[in-house]
């Protein structure tokens, strides 16, 4: 994890000339929540205030270590890979991309310790054309045609989660620890449950082939553990007992 | 498009619990930024107001239309494929997936013109177990382990793309056509087991929750189409027959 988040430090999420100092906030909480924390405004419209801490939601470190510039040059002096964030078509967007599309590219630019920019416009009328071209990337979101009201704190979210996602999809943290069961171990439920349908007179005008390849496809699909086969066979044994 | 939108229509977000109205109006912004617009309440502290249309902005449509419900068993009734939204580690959580990892039999599913819920728990505490156990799908969102504040709009927003965003990309025309059993279909089967456990004096010193908890996670990760559920209850119903 520390490793990940070592790496993701090579990202820095722009805003340029943002109206609301609530969008900043839930910006910052949006990033914080995929392990990116460096953030820089290019000529914010207001400065991150209480109502910026308030969304923020505990992502003020985030919000507190803000860097504030007065233009998109200066923000990129450093950067290698700089994505423009568009809802609208623009002029020149033969690149355009999908965030899932740019995945690759930034894990090849952060692994090698160089730096990459997520740079986003004001609310109201995105990245004006210059700021766009100040970029060598243009991302846009894909989403609904009739309606694309995704606001700033959403894009930076969904670009964030995009990357973030893409980096590790492992949930070992989550995950109860549990061993399989084996192929030997299925085909002794298997075996088990043959002999209970023989015993019920189950396969009586049937074909009994057919009858165990349905069952092991269900047996399959469900990925038993070692534990469950155990269970499993437990139950049999005592439906076994019980029959007449 | 359209073709796009109206398959995303056999997808439903349930949004149990929730207790601020301005969340339900951000989920519902969301939702439909992403063509999915079908939302069910399920027994929620507050209604839908001002409040949620001010944060809905233009996604009225998804609010006039919203379906309130007491339980979330009315709210999956005809439902095939429940995900349970956590944020936490989980009991029985062997099949704990990423969105990614959700989008590809979501599309199988939908496409078969079956029903499909995004199940979210309330903002403080998420689900309960007892709302998880009437899903059968977990479904968690990566994220910076230090710092999981992901709100509920957000969580919305980062499902809703991940779908639509791999809507293209679906592997529907390589994929078996089935038709899988609703949640109704496998519950069945489970109260099937439960009589003929009952009988066989399996539960004698046993807590039978716990059994039939098991069971159920065994028979949710099978997958069952409904066509097995008739094979499996045809051999319950003959060992029943047969028992002494």
């Amino acid at each position: 994890m520390s490793e990940k988040i070592n790496i993701l430090a090579y990202i820095q999420v722009i805003l340029c000339n943002t109206s609301h100092s609530g969008n900043i906030g839930a910006a910052a909480r949006a990033m914080k929540t995929m392990g990116i924390t460096n953030l820089t405004l290019v000529a914010p419209a207001v400065l991150p205030d209480s109502q910026s801490m308030a969304l923020a939601s505990n992502a003020n470190d985030v919000l507190e270590n803000v860097k504030i510039v007065t233009t998109l040059d200066e923000a990129l002096c450093d950067t290698v890979l700089a994505f423009a964030m568009t809802a609208r078509r623009r002029q020149f967007n033969q690149n355009l991309m999908t965030p899932k599309q740019c995945v690759s590219e930034i894990f090849t630019t952060i692994q090698a310790h160089q730096k990459v920019a997520l740079v986003f416009g004001s609310e109201r009328s995105g990245l004006t054309q210059t700021q766009i071209e100040k970029c060598n990337r243009l991302v846009t979101i894909p989403g609904n045609h009739d309606y694309s009201s995704l606001n700033l704190a959403a894009a930076v979210q969904i670009l964030c989660y995009e990357i973030y996602a893409n980096y590790d999809d492992s949930l070992i943290h989550l995950k109860t620890q549990s061993q399989m069961a084996t192929l030997k171990d299925n085909q002794s439920v298997l075996e088990h449950l043959n002999i209970i349908l023989s015993k019920i007179d189950f396969y009586l005008n049937k074909n009994r082939d057919t009858i165990m390849r349905r069952l092991q496809n269900i047996i399959y699909k469900s990925n038993l553990e070692r534990m469950e086969v155990d269970f499993l066979r437990g139950i049999l044994h005592k439906i076994e007992e019980k029959l007449k």
